[in-house]
């Protein structure tokens, strides 16, 4: 009789694609792109607010905005291989990242990835 | 018999001084220049710091810097007469206050600030 513990310990969600070695390095460098592009984008606009800041209100503007952009960044870029079909597929549906950037994932990765970018575009629109 | 429910209405704090109209223009006045000053000082702080983030660090820090300071102020900045002493008592220690700008206040008034103030600078030294 085989052990479902063994099983869990080598690979805890069954249905989950595997990913190898080139497909980490691809997802990781694309992911590290979005992201840094992404923060870059919110240094770019901290420091336009902070410059045109007047009065009080806009200082505490400056704030929440940095919060919220914290909190949406931190939820968004989850780089866990369970999550990343979600992260990919909202990336690509951002259009913060290109598809070019995932070549080199087998089909098994791309077709959800797709598939969560299409959801998303369907269900804002 | 006295009711006691008057007494309580018509002043809840039997030991609170009194504050005529003429010292509330002058604590109001004081209170609202010491808290321009300290907003001036933020709005500048986070202008310089904005203009030299380099890195997604600086940008956190610059959120962490602005959250504490306006949990700060609002926390310090208390416009309740029962509150003013130890209020404009920590303005004067930290030197956002002169006591020039609370010349009118009567002595049961300056008494409880001043003596906050050397409190403050005492604990702290």
């Amino acid at each position: 009789m085989s052990s479902p513990c063994a099983t869990q310990d080598s690979y805890p969600y069954r249905n989950e694609p595997i990913w190898s070695k080139t497909e980490k390095i691809i997802a990781r460098k694309a992911f590290d792109a979005a992201l840094g592009r992404e923060l870059h984008e919110v240094i770019q606009e901290a420091k336009k607010m902070a410059s045109q800041i007047k009065e009080p209100a806009d200082l505490w503007d400056l704030e929440h905005y940095l919060t919220e952009r914290r909190k949406e960044i931190t939820r968004k870029y989850d780089y866990r291989y369970s999550q990343l079909s979600g992260v990919f597929g909202r990336l690509l549906y951002e259009k913060r990242l290109g598809e070019e950037e995932l070549r080199g994932l087998r089909e098994d990765k791309l077709k959800p990835i797709r598939s969560f970018a299409q959801f998303l575009a369907k269900y804002a629109a």
